[in-house]
């Protein structure tokens, strides 16, 4: 992935678009965790957190839009551009604090309590798209108020060649409409098993799937946690393994791993054939199958490379069988 | 399958010993069912009724060890050894009644409560192996008392290539020292997650399963339902997908029927390597997705070589995907 001898100004205009080409909008934010392994003070997490920097292993350059206070540490922004990711679109309100969140896991790591959800400066959020990022080809866009996810959208001058969205329980619960409105306007949406049932009142994920489908998208990414991840188009499913683990550290920030693995390669491949998608759901396993490893971004922010194409290749072995004949 | 022109008879005897090589032990029973799309009377189940029958596509002859009373239809017995069950094994008690299960299935169909279990013939059921069977290089115990599966096996003279077994919560729970000793005896387990579960105190399935393989067998697969299956060896783990489906009929005898594809797989092409284990979980998965179309052994007994073909290709369509470079 690196271009020895090269800087940016002088590769031709086409790879500079390639590496331009991703956008996320997600929570910057502090999260308090607590699992029966352990627990941590305030750490940095967030959706576009997680999202940027597991995107960052397959690009150069990509950008973020999202907001914190004065009271974000100026090393993670900076760790975070030294990856390529660009925070022009980053916004910090001098004198606000970060969203912050804080939860609870429960022993079979599958539910948790959330202790407390402080939206701070994410109260008044107006995502603001700058001029370097109107050329983005892909745009990711994590959970947030759907309000928020389609404005972006709106304020792109073109729109993005592919546009996958998150979105959780609550925004059914709260904001249905609004939520149904901003999924009519996206390629992929990415939700959980749980989140698929809630969306559609459909028990059966293939007809929840169906039912996603008619609201608009292309695409739908049904994630099920231990057992994997299920991706349907009109007319195709894929039916993802998951990594069978002796233990998950901490499942914060699995999901969104996943989902900047997913379009972090797929927006470096430029190929958004289901052939295609197949194998980013696979990446994006990957990635999420190293965040449940350690704390927070511990874990991502000390893997190379190497490993991910080591852990691709467990998964491939993990589910690849041969028919005779 | 067919040999077309020849007799048993005129067949070499390597290839006699190849079609009588998989023998099944397992209730032949009524089951009584309901579910949210009907229910039904009295209908022919039991483990080894649907292992026999799933086994039966593989196979040109296997056969069975099992117990009915006089109550039992003799054209149903007629029927098994149409397909190539040798009923010479199943004791038909005059004068008793057969072993009758009643059940009905939640809503969600991953639950269920027992209405009646009459055990009836089954509760002094002593396994008679006929001299006939003694050759069987295969042997499959479907659920019943750890102490009648493992008189079978000690009443074969010489011990069978590979022996499978199932069994369920229920003898944990009252017979958890004869159930461990049987497990020693056998090359694979076959269970579900939650008896994976309760027979090892283990909650992630990779520890579960590491503890089952320290109990005895070679092989362990975890079955997981509508998140597909797991197959464990010491050092390889295989991820296989279930189909997703937009409606369960009647999940009744469905990891029987797993249970049948895979051995009958297994046995009919004489491979016993991680490889082929692994297409034969595919085998079982296909033949458990037919079983839970409709009631009982309905759909089963429609299906034909064909159905199984397809079945197959979908599931490899499903969860086939290929890495770049």
């Amino acid at each position: 992935m690196t271009i020895i001898g090269l800087t940016l100004l002088e590769l031709p205009i086409f790879a500079q678009k390639i590496f331009m080409s991703l956008l996320t909008v997600g929570s910057v934010a502090f999260d308090a965790i607590e699992t029966p392994f352990g627990k941590t003070d305030k750490i940095v997490g967030g959706a576009g957190t997680y999202i940027s920097l597991a995107s960052s292993f397959f690009m150069q350059e990509q950008s973020i839009i999202s907001v914190v206070g004065s009271d974000f540490p100026k090393e993670t922004i900076q760790e975070m551009n030294s990856r390529g990711i660009n925070t022009e679109g980053l916004q910090i309100k001098e004198g606000e604090k970060t969203f912050f969140w804080s939860g609870k896991y429960h022993n079979d790591m599958n539910s948790r309590d959330t202790l407390a959800t402080e939206l701070n400066v994410l109260e008044h959020f107006d995502p603001i798209v700058p001029d370097s990022y109107q050329a983005s080809d892909y745009l990711m866009l994590g959970n947030l108020s759907p309000s928020v996810q389609s404005s972006v959208i709106n304020r792109m001058h073109s729109r993005p060649k592919l546009i996958a969205m998150d979105t959780m329980n609550f925004w059914m619960d709260i904001a249905l409409e609004d939520l149904k409105k901003t999924i009519k306007m996206v390629d992929i949406l990415i939700v959980n098993d749980e989140e698929a049932r809630q969306l559609t009142g459909e028990y059966a994920l293939v007809t929840a799937a169906k039912a996603i489908l008619d609201m608009g998208p292309k695409y739908i990414i049904i994630k099920k946690g231990e057992h994997g991840a299920l991706l349907f188009s009109k007319d195709q499913i894929f039916f993802a393994p998951a990594l069978p683990l002796a233990e998950v550290f901490d499942p914060t920030g699995a999901g969104d791993t996943f989902a900047g693995g997913f379009m972090g390669y797929l927006a470096s491949t430029e190929d958004t054939s289901f052939e295609n998608m197949k194998r980013a759901v696979i990446y994006g396993s990957a990635m999420a199958s190293f965040c449940v490893e350690k704390f927070g971004t511990d874990r991502l922010l000390e893997i190379a490379q190497s490993d991910i194409d080591k852990r691709v290749k467990v998964f491939n072995d993990l589910s690849s069988f041969e028919l005779k004949g």
